[in-house]
């Protein structure tokens, strides 16, 4: 069976989940794009849910998220380092001035373009080595520390906040 | 060095990287069971905000969830197809009968106690075979729609309601 030739031959194994696995990342980056971009500012002005986190505060955490993969893949510096102090230090509604929604927009856009290009050009391996913030030695004691596994966790917590998002949303998606 | 020898080493990747999915997905079972069980009855029976779905309704959805994933993953049959009904076919409010929190509980214990065991006894080539909802031709052609990625989608599927579940609790964690 064509299956297991594909299944006994392990870098060929390595290749399909490096696939899953930036699948998944995209496909969440997809929803989460469509669905900011189908809510007007007055929307995401508005909190998720009575007294939670607002939609504007979700968009620019999950951009700075994003953001701050750039120095732990290795991939360079973030671009938009005042993010950090805005919608990673600070909760909602700190008196901190927040970008506008389409400031946050084409930060995003230029952020995920940068990520995307970057990805497309690590070899598979590259993907198993240590992210940016793992010592040589801790590496060396758990090396599910890796590139990918930043892929894994990032994916997982822009699903959580993707679930808070819907709620903006006038009809409910499940 | 000690990393690089690892690395090298694609069957070693192999289990470093079905650890890393099977990390995320324990971790966040284990969320939500600690988020669930430190709400009341009544805490879980509210909606988790306005008219979206109430906090049993997506209990039970997630307890239905990986009830399923048994048979797609080859562990046998659901131990309570009674909740796909309920939890899947219909949406919230639906005017059928739901189980207690306390049968949730017990229905969802039995179901992660199965799923562990048989996820603890599967070989790391296993993973890399495809479900059972996946035809052996489609399989051929795409490889990548194995038992492995269903962990992953699943833990993303759960990641995105503990970020609504996570409303029912009186402090907001980010």
């Amino acid at each position: 069976m064509q299956t297991q030739t594909i299944n006994s031959d392990t870098s060929a194994d390595k290749k399909v989940f490096i696939k899953m696995v930036l699948d998944a990342w995209e496909s969440h980056n997809a929803r989460f794009n469509k669905l900011a971009d189908g809510l007007t500012e007055e929307q995401l002005s508005a909190e998720t849910a009575p007294d939670r986190n607002s939609g504007i505060y979700l968009f620019g955490h999950l951009v700075a998220v994003n953001d701050a993969m750039l120095p732990i893949l290795g991939f360079g510096e973030r671009l938009y380092p005042q993010l950090e102090q805005i919608f990673l230090t600070n909760p909602d509604k700190s008196n901190v001035e927040m970008p506008s929604v389409n400031e946050l927009k084409k930060y995003r856009d230029e952020i995920n373009a940068k990520l995307s290009s970057f990805i497309g050009q690590l070899q598979p391996a590259d993907w198993f080595t240590g992210h940016t913030t793992v010592s040589a030695d801790d590496f060396a004691r758990e090396p599910h520390r890796n590139k990918l596994n930043i892929i894994i966790n990032r994916t997982n917590h822009l699903a959580y906040h993707l679930g808070q998002l819907a709620y903006l949303v006038k009809r409910n998606p499940l």
